[in-house]
């Protein structure tokens, strides 16, 4: 096209390389119907830190944080917990050991152990959890894409087939007669694996292991590395749910990794096309980009009103022990949890959120929570509102008279806001950081309460909280009431359209309106404060 | 569900507060056909980075970290480039007016001013772009959505109809002459709208400023908030695209935040869904959680063999851009650039990796990229492979002898490679950390070319480099050849099965094949290496 405002940009990426998914794999669904279906309640939520993500760190876990790690994970209300690869490391394998031996894992919550399919690593992994008292599920994986049986396992499909049924005898023989234990199994890299024979392989597994209501087997379908926008996921698990055999006594698991940035979109639409177990990891640790993130997950499903049935109260306790568990620090864009995700520069954004809030006050309480950028209510995950409103040159009145009102009770009137706004303005311009609320009061002590020569103007209030004193150059009366008691001293200050309005503000703003005595013996000068 | 795999969570969080988004905004689409599209082709990207992401930085950008990022934009390609909000702050101001008098603009490149809908407002957009040389697109933004409408504008929706209106009319008096000049309209929160009502209002922009297809009008619907599962945005998107005025006089825009983590989901379900043009910032600075990341967006396209359009090739150079203007460093595990996602520690991910690039080698070279967890080759966007095998107490005999193999030109044989393995992981498992290849060497060093008491083996190479020196305790020769010439001097060591392969592989490893009469000089002994 020449249209001029379409001139294309040109690259010269090798993109011919890659091929779109439906050329690697197909999957035959036209009917589907979960983009019509909305998520009514959480799925199962099985953290997999401990093992998938702790297998990406440059440096793994030692047993002390792991071990702090687990206990906050039973803490926030996880059931099910994976808890390491016992056979491929001897400090999984401790740590398997030492759950079961300090009898450390409540009764109502059940671990997983990780396996391939092989049968001493199988045997390894069944001795790891020899006596323990919990529900355990044993985790077989095996790759069963076209890529990993060609060029990694070297073996054709029915050869793989026999090997995954091979390993799941073996851990029949050697874990079946335990009461205590079920069976999960994973084929690798699911979403580039033929419909068919994925199929072929998991209604296999769920026939070998004797799948019932009663105990039921887990068939995980994994994302190992995302490939495709995630409606082409969920079309794959759609698929799935309707054909697996035995479809009462298997539980649908999926396992999003995040190489595309839709980690947390291919679960959700997993969860409408039929899945009921999500594996993941709190705030989305794991190899190269991450598991998908649970903790996103389920606070995303907390905003729409459904309960995640974690308790995420305080976020900031459960980010440090992730942080000290992982050796990574969470990125400030984090959702949820991210120190800036609350915050908002812009001035039309502060407006917002403060009307939003003065509604609520108003009248709004107690009705569906609406605050304009405000997706969730800070307070619900423990974080005060102390970081929402912060102001930049990019804010306007609304966040400076915010920062003002929390910080120092002074509520200006609306023609002073937009005159401090624009001194506010000049400085940041000016000096391009950004101002906290101890620079605005200066600034603003600066620009009304000095005399034109720069002197201060020695606002003094000599008798009572309700003497004004009146501020230059503006439409606005800015009163101050200090006091001082056996029992208490301060001061505080508050602007109003009256004398009367602005000494009853500053009286707020004291929480002297209940302690009329107290604050009717101040005398102070505004200098000395 | 008393079954005892079903034991559910318990939460205390107040999700009551919220509602689902079906409860606040009713989408009516149920033969939606995006589901069964695929994207061919790039859309247009416009980053707005310098103007939605500068507004949410705690210090925004100063002019010359400002120019840095717009001219690095250039140069990779964006067309259509959003630079400020020049009514808001004079830096945005003075910085679009350093466009306009100094040329700074290509003559393919547009950039885009963003103003909201008041006169005085606007007249100042204007007056900042003001003799500007290149295309401009005079982005006007309302909220529209309803709480917005109740709590912060308290209008009407026909009330604020005409506001809008309005808006645009003063655009077409002070900008409706200039032949440069595009309009583009965004109702604010757009997805918490109500769709008959965007509609009217969008139709109404499009009737007004006179789209046609040789100028057509730009209607960008952000979600402002996430509020969804990506597909009810996509189904928005949707609605609109069948629905709209003039649809071939309308460049449908999207313009995504991150708040539940499906930015990129939302981005590339709308495009499915019918936009043509995405809104976004490189790596996803913006508001809160950020706005949709253009970067991986354009690069999810490139690993599907969608040519992006972009130039990504040397990656790190736009990250370190983007780091410097923004004052925030990018995550270890972000999508495409992070420091850890090209890389692998889990022995099982190492050893297919390096059979996937050894089939390339051998004869796959050519094809499709297929290589087991690394969705597009690193080298694509300017990494090496150095990153992407490291080895901790997760890793496996396949990354062990990846890195020896690359760092030192000693390939194992696999008898050796697993007896090697067994002493890294008791390494590993007693250190806790990554170890690199230097420690590696140092351990196999240690392992088997010392004799029992401790002492080194004095391994001594006396005449060729295809003098071989058995290795105690294992199945294998190793070969090290060492030379010294006028020109050059150097060692090199090399593992096989035979003595031959040894000094095969050692020869090859320090590409003295070709050099035959160099390496034959060579006289050295081990221990003095």
């Amino acid at each position: 096209m020449t249209t001029p405002w379409n001139r294309q940009q040109t690259s010269t990426m090798p993109s011919h390389k890659y091929r779109d998914v439906h050329r690697r794999v197909d999957v035959p669904l036209v009917d589907r119907t979960w983009p019509s279906n909305t998520i009514e309640s959480a799925p199962l939520w099985v953290p997999v830190d401990l093992r998938d993500g702790n297998q990406a760190l440059p440096e793994p876990m030692d047993p002390t944080r792991k071990r702090a790690f687990f206990e906050m994970m039973i803490e926030i209300g996880y059931k099910e917990i994976e808890v390491g690869y016992p056979s491929a490391s001897s400090t999984d394998f401790d740590f398997v050991r030492l759950l079961a031996e300090q009898d450390l894992v409540p009764d109502d919550v059940t671990v997983v152990v990780f396996t391939a399919a092989r049968r001493d690593l199988i045997e390894r992994t069944v001795a790891s959890i020899d006596g323990i008292g919990c529900d355990v599920v044993i985790h077989l994986y095996t790759a069963t894409a076209p890529v990993w049986r060609d060029v990694v396992l070297g073996r054709g499909r029915a050869e793989l087939l026999e090997l995954i049924a091979s390993g799941g005898r073996d851990v029949l023989e050697f874990a079946g007669d335990l009461p205590n234990v079920r069976f999960e199994f994973s084929p690798e890299v699911f979403n580039l694996t033929e419909p068919d024979y994925v199929l072929e392989v998991c209604d296999t597994m769920t026939a070998l292991w004797d799948a019932c209501p009663d105990r039921p087997v887990i068939l995980n379908l994994p994302a190992t590395v995302e490939v495709a926008t995630p409606n082409v996921y969920a079309d794959q698990i759609e698929l799935m749910h309707r054909s697996l055999a035995r479809r009462d006594s298997v539980i649908l698991s999926v396992h999003p990794h995040n190489d595309r940035g839709t980690g947390v979109a291919c679960a959700e639409l997993a969860v409408l096309a039929g899945a009921q177990r999500v594996e993941g990891c709190i705030f989305g640790n794991g190899e190269r980009t991450g598991n998908v993130d649970i903790a996103t997950l389920a606070l995303n499903l907390h905003a729409q009103g459904v309960d995640p049935m974690i308790d995420f109260s305080d976020i900031d306790r459960i980010r440090r022990v992730v942080e000290h568990a992982n050796g990574i620090d969470l990125h400030p864009r984090h959702p949820y949890v991210g120190d800036l995700v609350h915050t908002a520069f812009s001035g039309t954004h502060q407006d917002a959120i403060r009307k939003g809030f003065a509604a609520r006050r108003d009248g709004r309480r107690g009705q569906p929570w609406e605050v304009p950028y405000l997706p969730i209510d800070p307070a619900d995950i423990g974080r005060t509102y102390d970081a929402v409103i912060r102001v930049n040159s990019q804010s306007g009145k609304g966040g400076i008279g915010y920062l003002l009102e929390t910080g120092y009770g002074v509520r200006l009137p609306r023609r002073m806001e937009i005159d401090f706004a624009r001194v506010v303005q000049a400085h940041t311009d000016a000096h391009g950081s950004e101002v906290d609320a101890e620079t605005l009061w200066r600034l603003f002590t600066e620009s009304y309460l000095r005399d034109t020569d720069g002197s201060e103007c020695g606002v003094e209030i000599v008798e009572t909280h309700h003497s004004p004193s009146s501020v230059s150059k503006i439409t606005g009366v800015l009163a101050i009431v200090a006091w001082e008691s056996p029992d208490s001293r301060g001061w505080a200050c508050g602007v109003g359209d009256s004398p009367r309005s602005a000494a009853v503000a500053a009286r707020r703003s004291a929480g002297v309106l209940a302690a009329e005595s107290q604050a009717s013996s101040a005398s102070r000068s505004y200098a000395s404060l």
